[in-house]
């Protein structure tokens, strides 16, 4: 209802601010008798970590995972999952330089007027930290998902002007998980010149999901691409979404878009998959595949206009290392987001018939 | 949770198939004290109508709002809010040629799939005349922003390939409810040979949202555009979602495409809106603008190759009046989703201060 | 949220006035597949209606069930059901006597208060009338839990001070339901007595729920026993709840309230029941039996002291026909949200584990 | 929806198993600006500690609240406030006389059954000590709540066979609690007695609140007494609840039941409450008042007939310290849920009225 919950059946909800205690989360929903392999869930907390590749801040946060709930003799039992991962370096800045100041095209100013009160540390709860609760809960969906062989894959699809012209997961081993070895090259030059420019860049990920079973979606208000959407436009900084063709199927024509149905082998198939692996909002057991547009992070070491808290025009230039581009956090953001939508949908689909 | 509620504080459960006996809808939510304008109501639902120019089809279904609930004496009463609409022409087909026949695009087949059992008259639960209920749900909701002066209006971004190239709101007053006469004229002329050619088309509907307060969108998961875009993209034949620039913001770098705040005669504004109207998920008080790409209507009277719910392949070829581009239908309801939205959001914010 | 849907997965959610048009409501999470018998869903329609014997008042309302939607060819389509029972009597009565006047005991004051506004035609959204979603809902719910041979009864325990002092259910084909023909026989009496003298009496409503599985309930909140006792004070007039042995338990010593285990030709049983079915408030396959409490129907044909809606003391005397007892119109509605709340809990126990 | 979150718009989601790491919640839904008081909280928490008095087991937890998130400079944000207690014994004791044997009464056999593995070490998940996460999420509604005066007082009624025979708040400087200070002695003795008799005993708590305003609960699921009672009788043991005159109600004539309306210098009183402060399940302004009715302790140091997890019959005798009666836990734990039921229905009432 307050918004830090997500999921129905199997939920997530979330706590935590930059610079508070910790960051941390209750799973509710996860089935009990689940082998819970922490080295794999703490792997995909690594994933989402600054400091990752020299394209992301060099900050080494160390974020270790502390579950404190719901395990017991390596299984799962049913009981809600809780875990913390502490914030390391919470007293160690000083943000008087922008304690009364709003950053152009960050969260201080709607925050401040919403609550009336504002934690300027990092960020406080709108800093992009919160997103470490969303990849543990991610990694606990996918420990599920691995039973059906369901497999999430997010990737760089662009940077700034840069998109991949082919896909070829074989290309995909660069630190900006990019299935197009050229591209990934010169996506990678031009972060690294926005950073020495003290600038940033926007980006799209795109994600593709294997193995789904026909089914999922919850009509008519919670179809696939409407609860997917929304998980993704949640991530701090997402501004756009399309599933399969997206936005190029409101350019073609029924006859082209269509996809057809065959039969291969026995089992039920479309020619093409313009679709993006939903029909009215089910899946249909293609491959759903999905792109998220990113703006560019706002926080820049440049001069800008913006005001403070009393309405005063100023001047701000935020020094200090910054991410030049969300690709590499957001990444494993979005695969995440995915697993959690995919494993509700999965148990709500439990329901569907008697 | 089973998908045909929307909406937690203000909401609509909705029921009901194309040719059942009615489709209907409980809102709950609706605060007591509100002067009801039946006629207003009524109207909003002639918008979506089928028939109601050259560039829908021409079946007049002559949707019948019957309120059954939660008003006296014209005002609302804080109880829920019944309503049933009629269907008409609930047993006047034959359905027998698709009965049995997956159509391509269409529900048809993961409706059977997940349920078992698939009303096919009409597309049943998964047909268009669903979204009635959304229109009433939306038209209640647009009663009660009326209060502060909070105006939503949807129009005709693009259709296939056409694309305005202005936006003026003084030209808006033509079928398609473009703002962009000249384009208008290419389009409506597109729609028209598509009609001839038993072709349809894909479209984008465009959306600005006036005299927003600041402080709407509950972070961290139900972020205003996370849940805008749940909203638009649980419309049917909806494929793609963006805010602001949205995937042009993707494209841009961080020096040009953040928002800078300045001093308005004592309120806090932004030169540019490239985010459209949210920062940190939480509206600012600047238009939210944002786009819904539709594909093509996915009944056209051409063949296609398709299966049968045996799975053996075949060839269909559904005849009949259909429209050829969802525009017309589509802008009411992009309209009453947002109202819906953005009603939920104002409701909650009461409860963000103590 | 606002109060007028219950259930979680398998949910009811309501609308509707005593006087108003129809009461109805919309059934979600039902499953597909299940062949529906409407003539069963009347019947228990029927048994709440006024008029059924001379200890309830005799106006025939002739409560007609109208199903919308979801059902096709017999069967449940995993759609939402909607449904409305027409209001006919909806304009024949003077309401201008308690118009101002708030009546001892009922909702009318603090309905006015709460909402500003007062629906005062028979009390509006807060008659009992209210309950035929419920009796619906509930009867949907008895058809699904029929598959697994679950039954529930409820009967008369007391009327006034008489309590039935053994249990036989041979004997309990009486006008009230009370499995003990004796202290029916004074139980009716003591009603008509009451009815004669224009007063009124309360009552306790027993149930017992055999055939259940162990496994139902959901710790921590949503306990078996939890859940039920929502489901039942959320009745009109509900003013106690009691499980198996209820108060009594709290008089007692452990080691003889402790209900011991044993093996049963392989199923594991206890001895005695005291707990009543539930062990950490999750069924333990013994038969659940609980105690609701009436108070006596407030309308009553005697002079009483209020106030007005200005608050003015003054005399009220309703004259005409009342219910002396809610005992005959209690029954088939503990027996109808005890079925919501089986059927709820037994979908919810597919999901917990893998 | 997977029951371990309680409250709609202010909740508590809690974690944690008796001897697992931690005890922790989340609570959403607290507004911002609130002066948050950590010491009351603490104080809350250490009145539901075991070891307060010779009457309940004197092993001395001493729980420590760690909060993590939510509060900044001493006030709160808005955003969720997270929570940890940690246990500090997890690893001190011997299960293995336990670990395969279910322990009469005890929610040891439901809970294997439901999730097919079962955490036995002191109870796991269905321990008391989940109540942590209750208190301190009452302590936080109670701060709230101070604000509008509301006060919460629970309080024994009886222990066993005792029951007070007057009430007076004055003499309620007792361990148990009990305003009656010659009832509380009679009811201390029985407890000592019970306990060197390796047995225990029930009790009923009772509760007032007081300057509650009119119009909280949400007809017509969630009205006060209902939303109450799901409170109430999710606590551990709770076997039955009551508000007003309760049960007894059920035994009166409505001439004699009715709370007639007065005018008490300019504000609507009732001359009676027998219905416990709430008409048509919404609060009338007088003081609302229930009983929660809690089974005997079921842990007891007495052979027991029971049967392991494989079904054999066998014989257990739990040894150690335990609590008697559940009589001074109880309380805090009660006071606590009443205080998170008011704080979120007060919050619902702010959206009745346009």
């Amino acid at each position: 209802m307050t918004g830090n919950t997500f999921g129905d059946i199997y939920s997530i909800t979330s706590f935590g601010e930059s610079h508070g205690i910790s960051i941390g989360g209750i799973i509710n929903g996860f089935p009990s008798g689940i082998f819970i392999d922490e080295d794999f869930i703490q792997k995909e907390l690594d994933r989402r970590r600054p400091g990752q590749s020299p394209f992301a801040t060099s900050r080494n946060e160390g974020d270790k995972l502390e579950i404190q709930s719901g395990i017991f003799e390596g299984k799962s039992t049913g009981a809600p999952i809780g875990f913390i991962v502490k914030n390391n370096n919470q007293n160690s800045k000083d943000y008087s330089s922008i304690k009364d100041i709003y950053r152009p095209s960050h969260a201080d100013y709607t925050w401040d007027k919403k609550y009336g009160i504002r934690d300027y540390r990092g960020g406080g709860r709108s800093s992009a930290r919160e997103h470490i609760a969303r990849v543990v809960a991610g990694a606990f969906a996918k420990l599920f998902l691995k039973q059906f062989d369901i497999k999430i894959t997010a990737y760089t699809y662009s940077v700034g002007e840069i998109s991949i012209d082919y896909c070829d997961f074989s290309e995909m081993n660069n630190p900006i998980s990019c299935p197009n070895i050229n591209k990934a090259e010169e996506m990678m030059q031009l972060i690294t010149s926005c950073k020495s420019e003290n600038d940033s860049v926007g980006c799209v990920v795109a994600c593709i999901i294997e193995n789904l079973p026909v089914g999922l979606g919850e009509p008519v208000f919670d179809k696939f691409p409407a609860y997917l959407s929304h998980a993704m436009m949640s991530i701090n900084a997402a501004k756009g979404f399309e599933i399969g063709e997206g936005f190029n199927l409101a350019k073609m024509r029924g006859s082209v878009a269509n996809d057809s149905f065959y039969n291969e082998r026995g089992k039920i198939r479309t020619k093409t998959n313009y679709s993006g692996g939903t029909l009215g909002g089910i899946t249909n057991g293609e491959n759903v595949d999905f792109k998220v547009a990113f703006k560019p992070i706002p926080t820049i070491s440049k001069e800008q206009n913006t005001v403070d808290n009393k309405g005063r025009e100023t001047i701000i230039n935020v020094q200090g290392r910054h991410d030049s581009c969300a690709i590499t956090r957001a990444i494993p953001v979005v695969e995440a987001m995915s697993a959690i939508v995919v494993m509700d949908l999965l148990l709500k689909n439990r329901l569907s018939k008697n």
